[in-house]
């Protein structure tokens, strides 16, 4: 064996034992005499399998009866284009509180299905922090608000959820799924890609409060009406099986993990320790992000030049930790440590850290 | 080891040495150390696998140049709704030749954005057969043709290429997909979910002739605008990575195998064998359609009352022959015979129908 550990921002690092059981049983899952893969949506074992992994979220993130659990086809940015035309009239606005990339993502694939506001945008300020609340510019009656709880590439994160009065919070957890306890009582929507925390990529987790679907008085391909696969117990049509197996089996080792109050203790040491190893570093490593919204998920940090950073980026390969290299966007470093890297990871990344500033600094 | 014959209509039956590999790597994959599962789609690795499978598929499938291949997410309904948006302004006709319950589908998927004509259909005659070429009333000029050239619930295929003149053809082949030859260039547009002959669920293809993309005059979100995709190598988003590896080892598989032209040799004998047993039954077994128009994938049939087809589907998944039940639409018993299916297989099945035959008879 030689895995490594594995920053990489997503599709990312899954618990090992999880992967162990997906290869001991991938030709022959339970008494299917056949690979999950292999075996149909419809039968008893499948569907079982698909409601036991319901049944864990719910249990796991305390997920109100009014609310649906879906599991849908596609990632963040897909379920983004469907929430637009899901949650409101054409005419009717949506606001937008922008603090990185997929926010803006967001907007532009929401924008052609209903009116849109920027409420706030830290943009200007290099998305290094969130904009002061009483300078939100918010649509009275808004059909919804949406904003990037965790923004992945820029590493801000939002610490608390924003009061939008009654005007329903639409919010892309893709990147922090689980990641610590949270309220969904406070939410419209909780939705995001199942890549960084929960699975492999290809399916989508949709959180909806059940009142807020079926008002869009648009006539929608049947396909896109998430109302139909609410009803359908998210087997509207073929749903992807494979991906939907692997996350429940990450499910079921959150709840042996502890769950998300043990996740949310052990992400907060994590981060901790990582940031502690940049702001300790003399300068040497750097965080550009306001320390009251620094992402427990994804901490970007640059060194004094781009030469060292590539020496840096080889070295840490060469030393079993991969996937560290800055999105395309902001250059630099980005370690990416979602449930699933544990915490002897973070120490290897921060031993290595302290090592090559020694030689380098 | 215990692994059964698995006739399912989809998700279904893959090959058992690509089911070998992937749980051989599962953990580590290629030189990644790391599971294929948990690597960036932009990574070297998994950039360089994504591309083998594109090579792969367009060499099975001559692909000419002027065609995008592109791997998607979800299925062909999906599909079906992001191919109407993308085909064809809201003004515009498509014709649609429905023989079976997809056809169907596929119409109401796209009905909501464009406007639709069905020029023929076989719903009258219970999607027994093909209505005659003669009394397709088709719309001069529409922008595309839309028919299933397999059907899996009704087990109807059409074993040519219907002419359009210059109508662009769409076709789903999602369980016909490299079932045997196919002359792409025939057609605007192939797509189809991958979970029939191509590997498991989750991941859809289309093979589109380049000039149709991108006239359809709509604001689309970026997501559903299949440009983006084909401008960046299908992963304008994250795609569905380990689908798309399962779907490399399938093709892989498939050229071992001897390609298309192989597989069609194979799959007429199977079905051959298959039909063969059913009509020489002496009407204990039975098949309604059109012998002209029979699937070479998907081989529905009845005994003759209820009470000995519950018999027969208990026996045979006993015998180790799974997933015969036919779709409850049509009830009956249904086998899928796809590329994956071994001779031995069907011929396990012909042996257990006889002998059922001989003791129910």
């Amino acid at each position: 064996m030689s895995r490594a550990y594995n920053f990489s921002a997503g599709p990312a690092v899954l618990p090992e034992p999880v992967l162990r059981q997906v290869q001991a049983e991938l030709l022959e899952w339970r008494d299917e005499r056949a690979s999950v893969m292999e075996v149909s949506h419809r039968g008893k074992a499948f569907v079982e399998c698909a409601a036991e992994a319901e049944r864990d979220l719910r249990e796991l993130m305390a997920v109100p009866d009014d609310y649906h659990v879906l599991f849908l086809q596609g990632g963040a940015t897909t379920l983004s284009a469907l929430l637009a035309l899901n949650l409101a009239r054409a005419d009717q606005t949506a606001d937008f509180v922008l603090t990185g990339h997929w926010g803006e993502k967001a907007l532009d694939n929401m924008k052609p299905s209903l009116q849109v506001n920027v409420a706030a945008s830290g943009k200007a300020g290099g998305y290094t922090g969130i904009p002061p609340r009483g300078d939100w510019a918010l649509t009275p009656g808004a059909a919804f608000l949406h904003y990037t709880p965790n923004e992945t590439i820029h590493g801000v994160e939002f610490h608390d959820i924003p009061d939008a009065g009654d005007v329903p919070l639409v919010a892309d957890v893709s990147s922090n799924f689980l990641s610590a306890p949270l309220d969904v009582s406070r939410f419209g929507v909780l939705y995001g890609g199942a890549q960084k925390n929960l699975g492999p990529s290809g399916l989508a987790i949709a959180i909806v409060r059940k009142d807020l679907l079926g008002r869009h008085g648009r006539e929608l391909p049947p396909i896109f009406e998430l109302l139909n696969q609410a009803k359908n117990d998210s087997m509207f049509n073929t749903p992807p099986t494979f991906a939907w197996y692997v996350l429940g089996l990450v499910l079921k080792w959150l709840r042996a993990e502890g769950g998300a109050a043990a996740m949310g203790e052990r992400n907060r040491r994590k981060a901790a320790n990582l940031y502690a190893a940049i702001d300790g570093s003399g300068g040497f490593y750097r965080n550009p992000v306001d320390p009251a919204a620094r992402s427990w998920m994804n901490v970007p940090f640059f060194l004094p030049d781009e030469a060292r950073e590539k020496a840096f980026l080889k070295e840490a390969d060469a030393a079993g930790l991969l996937g560290l290299k800055g999105h395309r966007a902001v250059g630099g470093i980005r370690a990416s440590i979602y449930n699933a890297m544990p915490e002897a990871g973070v120490q290897a990344l921060v031993d290595f850290m302290a090592d090559f500033a020694r030689r380098n600094g």
